[in-house]
């Protein structure tokens, strides 16, 4: 037996792949098994010395994971199965539902208390990151406000919108964050800004053969809640084109806070992120964690915790003294 | 007696004083006295029920007072001063002489552990939170590359050598960071960069009448170890200009990396500061973390702790459940 810390991923979407490829970049874990609804003879995974196993055998590995990764979604898959696993494992999940993080806390707090597990809740990059510099930033500048910009980012909820406009054969919507707003609060002013004012939409439309581009054009950019309230930039591509400039998740974006001390000394404070992979950074933040949710269960620290309950040596594979010799 | 947090401030400089602006932000903090090596009485403090009192009668404090913030130097006070004040207090300092941590931790540690007090050591923004940002960075992207630009700021140790220079009456130096290093690195591409390509130096020179300003500017951009390797811009302004512009101390920096994950996508993580008074935004960040201090010495953690063994949520004047449900 290794002294790795092992690991188990339930999910084989994007980022449960994510959290493979983030494993293998690790010196101090080892992936044990991939758990699945589906059949696991169906997933060809490729992976020297890592089963897959059907989800429902989970509880025969009780002793051979330390810690669980949730990899579903939050709307349908988490709210059931981090309860689920938390019961038996400890686990990690990307619970990004902002407005149920209280309830879902709740449920995940009663099974992992009761059962000595440590469940680490909504990690990732926002929740996760940004949740981090938003309070930190807070807590540092009392005196402030804090924004948050996401993008420039493909937005799946977007995308779905404008592929359901008539004439539209495929097409992708990408959340760019203004520059102008960026630079006013990068300014210190500390506008006041509506979400249509932080962000513009910018799309990639194929159309269908002889369909009406300006009709679909205006449709979209009409479209209410969706793109109405925004400044809408409708793209037409070719198919070939969306094939091969648009198959990528990009995401990113910044937590700014600009905040006054003293006689009026305009400290900013910014963190962001620009990522080639949403999928793949999102799973190397759960995996970091994962270490964390290790290490706080040897130390009997049980229940559900969030990322403003890990401390940053936590997350590393280096040692304490490692940390405050090369890295403080 | 309120329930406030009870706060001392050791040394009444810069730091000192910008430790007392701080708090006036807090709600749940109360100073009750600064301590100085001066006569008290020449302190001329003007704040409302803060004594000033000598240094050597802290002990006396030792029931009235939670945290004590170290507001000395690295150079000489702070290796005296951290272990005289943990053995009586919890403290936070900003000792950030990046060689001599490890011993400095060493005996802060030792004497804080055996007083059952809490110490936070090498606390502002580097040491502090660039350090936070360097090892969440690592730790979530192993495959990368950590990169730390400082500026624009007013050096202190480049000032002097300036105006030591023959002729030079009086005159600031200011470290730039490397606008196309910064764009190199945040590109992803992980170039080698020796300090001086990462930084250009700008100076502002007010010459003695008369003097030759040609051989100024030239012994400055010769003169060894200070400006020879590095890309130095030399400008004489007048003393009105020099007394208009440049008496502030502005400071901040960025720390970046690039890192890959899966097949080669490019994930860049940047945090960066832009700051008015590195002063009153260093005291600002001792301020937010003496409430760690004073929590972690209730949980019964005894000994030195630096920003790697706190969580963030130990730094916000917020409920846990105030920060799960507005901030996650």
């Amino acid at each position: 037996m290794s002294n790795k810390i092992k690991i188990g991923i339930v999910g084989y979407g994007n980022l449960g792949k994510g959290a493979i490829e983030a494993i293998k970049q690790t010196q101090d874990m080892e992936l044990v098994a991939i758990f699945t609804r589906r059949d696991p003879k169906d997933l060809n995974l490729n992976v020297p010395n890592v089963k897959t196993v059907h989800i429902s055998e989970a509880i025969d590995y009780k002793n051979e994971i330390d810690v669980m990764l949730l990899c579903g979604g939050s709307a349908k898959d988490l709210p059931e199965q981090t309860p689920y696993f938390a019961s038996m494992f400890n686990t990690v999940d990307s619970f990004d539902t902002h407005a149920k993080i209280p309830e879902f806390y709740q449920s995940v707090n009663e099974v992992a208390t009761k059962n000595n597990t440590t469940a680490i809740i909504s990690v990732g990059w926002d929740p996760g990151l940004f949740s981090v510099n938003r309070v930190m930033a807070d807590a540092i500048l009392p005196n402030g406000e804090n924004y948050t910009f996401w993008g420039k980012g493909l937005s799946q909820g977007h995308s779905d919108a404008v592929r359901r406009v008539n004439g539209v054969k495929n097409g992708v919507q990408y959340t760019i964050p203004a520059e102008d707003a960026i630079e006013k609060v990068r300014s210190g002013a500390n506008p006041e800004l509506k979400t249509a004012e932080k962000h513009a939409r910018v799309c990639y439309i194929v159309a269908e053969e002889g369909a009406d581009k300006a009709a679909i054009e205006n449709e979209i950019k009409t479209m209410p809640n969706y793109f109405a309230d925004y400044n809408t930039d409708v793209n037409f591509i070719s198919e070939e084109e969306l094939n091969q400039d648009h198959t990528k998740a990009p995401h990113g974006g910044f937590v700014i806070r600009g905040g006054d001390t003293g006689a009026g000394n305009k400290q900013i404070f910014e963190f962001s992120l620009k990522l080639d992979s949403n999928p793949e950074f999102t799973a190397s933040v759960l995996v970091a964690y994962a270490r964390a949710a290790y290490r706080l269960n040897n130390e009997k620290q049980f229940g559900a915790k969030t990322v403003y309950d890990v401390a940053p040596g936590y997350i590393s594979p280096r040692s304490a003294e490692e940390l405050r010799r090369d890295f403080l």
